[in-house]
């Protein structure tokens, strides 16, 4: 294991005294609220660009808002590391922050140990990944992996501002987002680190999480109709119940999802109409989010659970219809990665399972550009985008150092 | 089988001409509505009255707004027939009045015909089965049957008019209510004709048939708790998903109540919150409404469907709790008068099945006064409390004969 100029201690009390500066940052006065392009995000990114230059990084704020810190050589392989610390409304600290932090702190601990790297670092503070503000998808990461869509720069917030309008006012420059984007050739990778905002690492006992995949996404409303009738007077046997029928397709959802490894099928919402104590339902509608870990997988759960919801309408005499209105594609990690990410786990001496991820990231749009990789970080009662959420301190310590012997462990395998 | 003055085509033809002439005496402009105590009330009510008078009854409207016809000694044992002749808000034009026209020709044939029986007959229209004006249960039935709530004169409408307030502008008298009651010993039985309400016989493809019991009926509001969670990141496994389980309860309900004869079990109205696309349902509330024809079913039903939920919260580690509302207990009809119906039926070459009744009815209330018999006619679709109401011409004229050979199938075996 590397020899470190920090102690484990003194890593995880860095990180949360710079965590909670950051979460001192916010748009409102009384919540952490930090959209892309604010003032909040323009003050949180010049603390970040400071920090950089502390570590000892050539350091900027880009033309898209993303803070962007150097250590090694200009012209070199690179290997990228971060997060984002742009924020949902009524945040919690460690969303997106904990991952530029801890890439910050790991990269300063690996020059000053004097390593002998074949790639560069990057570290990156992207500044569009809640996509609360504009209805874009991850815009500042895809400006530098070269997923750009130049239509986002004339969308509008709630307040009629386009998304040019607001880069220019924070210091951006909508003209030269096309220059930011990467040579994949010279890119070794993407290491994230991120907190699960699930359960599981909790459940466990265990502190990190190596992630498989970024799962695929399907989202689908869904509609029963039946025959209303007096829930008095028409007997079971001639009822066309439109609930009876939604409740046992739930039922079948549920059972279908779990069927599947790292597999999530949940019906949210539901309605029946007309929605009467002494009435027999003749309309029911309800919603479907599933996931998985491949989109063979979602393709595969989806038309299960097509297929099931008709036969259980057919057997019923009822209609069913199911109107999809959004598909996410999977994102696999990298095997190398996440097998780095393993072995540094190992050489600290956690056992780091392996889980998929049911949220988007940055590395979604990172993908594009290189192989890409993320580490989870457990997180109080799964909780997340909400002022609750929390991580143990010492769990951010471990987090700094596993990444650091991971960019070791790319260093070994890789880019030689 | 009796000789008629009238054929069943001259009866269902003048059935029909009463029923379209009181479905034109409405308190709206644009559709049929008729409460208690209204002016539409009191203009059907004197048509009724003249109707009898003209049959050779002596009628009036009695102080609780009752349309009263006796054919028949004024001291003497006496059969009840009847029904109502108040509506819904947008009524159909059979919901009660059929009942009232079918004894009124009944009656009328029978005396016509110079039968000798050992009961007067007295025709009633009753005022308050509907109870959408007042917040009363079958008042004015109650006034006749000797179970007339005194607190039920306080009771005011939307307008803010107490029941003894629209008693007296009827011409109505509160004070005289209590004299109302009929003496038991004298009451020989409560005959009623009613539309089904509901889609039995038109499936059956006939025309009439003989209640078994007005159903006992439960409410309850359940509500279930478990944990809301993140659809994408909360795996199956770790999930207390509140609609899962609620569809399981559901789909337990329904089957619980396909498993009682003859009874009944609706969930009618059902959300979940929060509600969203992707959030695990932390809490599910639905009603229940179950009905049975007996007590001792609805008890053994209702502790079935309660023990269910509750196995079922307890194997998801989810709350259930379950909150009744309403319950009202069975009405049997009688043996004898069922038999004297099914007789009646036969005697016409009528086929008529036993049914129960899954509404309640004037019979609930005078069950309290004398045995009762309800004979149920086939209506379109179902379909009640709706414009939409509808009775085929020839069955009105069935159910009319099948009425007169049920008062002489009842003075055979009762009364002498």
């Amino acid at each position: 294991m590397t020899v470190l100029s920090r102690s484990l201690d003194d890593l995880a009390a860095a990180a949360a005294a710079m965590l909670a500066e950051l979460a001192r940052i916010s748009d409102a006065s009384d919540n952490l609220t930090r959209l892309y392009l604010s003032p909040a995000h323009r003050r949180a990114a010049d603390l970040v660009r400071g920090w950089m230059e502390q570590a000892g990084a050539r350091a900027s704020i880009d033309a898209a808002g993303n803070v962007v810190g150097r250590f090694g050589p200009e012209r070199a392989p690179t290997l990228y590391c971060g997060s984002h610390i742009d924020t949902v409304v009524d945040a919690g600290r460690y969303d997106g922050t904990l991952g530029v932090v801890a890439a910050l702190l790991a990269a300063e601990e690996i020059m000053r140990s004097g390593a002998d790297l074949p790639f560069a670092i990057e570290v990156l503070a992207f500044g569009d990944e809640e996509n609360v503000r504009f209805p874009t998808s991850l815009s500042s990461t895809h400006a530098i992996a070269g997923g750009y869509d130049p239509a986002w720069l004339t969308r509008r917030d709630a307040d009629g501002t386009s998304l040019a309008e607001a880069l220019r006012a924070f210091g951006g420059d909508p003209d030269a987002i096309v220059g930011l984007a990467r040579d994949p050739a010279g890119a070794t990778g993407y290491l994230e680190i991120h907190i699960e905002q699930g359960p599981v690492l909790e459940r466990s006992g265990l502190p990190l999480g190596v992630v498989t995949a970024i799962n695929a996404a399907w989202r689908a409303d869904c509609v029963v109709r039946g025959e209303a009738g007096h829930a008095g007077t028409v007997p079971m046997f001639l009822r066309r119940d439109a609930l009876a029928g939604a409740a046992e397709m739930v039922c079948a959802i549920e059972r279908l999802g779990a069927g599947i490894a790292d597999g999530v099928a949940t019906v949210g919402r539901i309605s029946a109409m007309p929605g009467a104590v002494n009435v027999v339902p003749g309309e029911v509608r309800f919603s479907i989010d599933a996931r998985t870990p491949s989109d063979a997988a979602l393709a595969g759960l989806v038309a299960e659970i097509d297929a099931t919801c008709a036969a259980i309408a057919s057997r019923r005499g009822l209609d069913f219809a199911c109107t999809p209105f959004m598909q996410a594609p999977a994102t696999a990690m990298d095997d190398g990665l996440q097998q780095a990410l393993a072995d540094a786990a190992q050489r600290v001496g956690i056992a780091a399972p392996r889980i998929p991820s049911g949220a988007g990231h940055d590395a979604v749009a990172m993908a594009r550009l290189c192989p890409v990789g993320m580490l989870f970080v457990r997180c109080a009662g799964g909780i997340s985008h909400n002022p609750a959420e929390s991580v143990a301190d010492p769990d951010l310590g471990i987090a700094v150092v596993v990444m650091i012997e991971a960019i070791r462990a790319v260093a070994e395998t890789r880019g030689r």
